[in-house]
């Protein structure tokens, strides 16, 4: 796929975590896009409406991705994600058996905003620590369109979710 | 809690894990238990029957439990799981709030039960890694009852899952 295309897509992931954040959960998007590009699910934060601390907008496309799609279609699809995924998120995408990730800003920036806000604010691991303990290759593209990916998260934190 | 207490849990997930099996999935299970040792909720590998790749018992049981306690009563709660948590599993562990983990065999053991019978065979990355990129502190012990665990999946591997 050519850069135009993951930019246009990742910033497709951008307006889904912006969506997410009107619907009163945390600023996080994601979307899979087949080999052509073609924009396949795309998945807000989903920690509400049920408290689910393990409803990472990755975490759930990937339960949806590999319950809807062959292990061998998604090698040759790609997780666009408005933020680096974290090590469950990562996990997700390796066991769902995707190709290729593409990601927004990085786990430690998003520390940074995160840290003051939460007892649990970030798993500060790179994903490519752990997709290098698997033993199949996932390309990975990111940081990418940083400055982007952060300006969603300003004035977003620090409010208590009702 | 006693180490007893600890055995006969662990235990536990052990039988949850070898009724996985009996219901077609691979032989892994996991237990939450509250902070006198009471059993809140059983989980059993959940891959099938929706061919989920993110249905590891540990994570379907965060899932749940996050989703059904608070944050302030899941730190007082201990998972065990009848094998390592792997990436994803761990980082849904630190996500639920869950303050203790007590493991059966290794992820890098179950490598070599695993490895040859997939394409994805595992992350062979230490639970422990994952949470030591956390802000918070889990209480780990395992491996324990390792060859107990192990046994579980002998002649559980390279028999295709309709």
């Amino acid at each position: 796929m050519s850069e135009p295309d993951d930019l246009a897509l990742l910033r497709q992931a951008f307006a889904v975590a912006a969506r997410a954040a009107t619907h009163g959960n945390h600023p996080f998007g994601a979307v899979l896009a087949g080999p052509d590009g073609q924009v396949l699910m795309e998945q807000e934060n989903g920690y509400l409406p049920d408290r689910d601390m393990t409803g990472h907008a990755e975490r759930v496309l990937m339960t949806r991705a590999c319950t809807t799609y062959p292990p061998a279609f998604l090698r040759s699809c790609t997780i666009y994600s408005s933020a680096e995924p974290c090590a469950m998120c990562a996990g997700a995408i390796y066991w769902a058996g995707v190709g290729r990730l593409v990601y927004g800003m990085s786990e430690h920036d998003l520390k940074a905003v995160t840290g003051n806000h939460s007892e649990n604010p970030t798993l500060d691991l790179p994903c490519r620590t752990v997709f290098a303990a698997g033993q199949r290759n996932v390309e990975i593209i990111g940081p990418l369109l940083a400055d982007e990916a952060a300006a969603l998260h300003e004035g977003a934190w620090g409010i208590p979710i009702p």
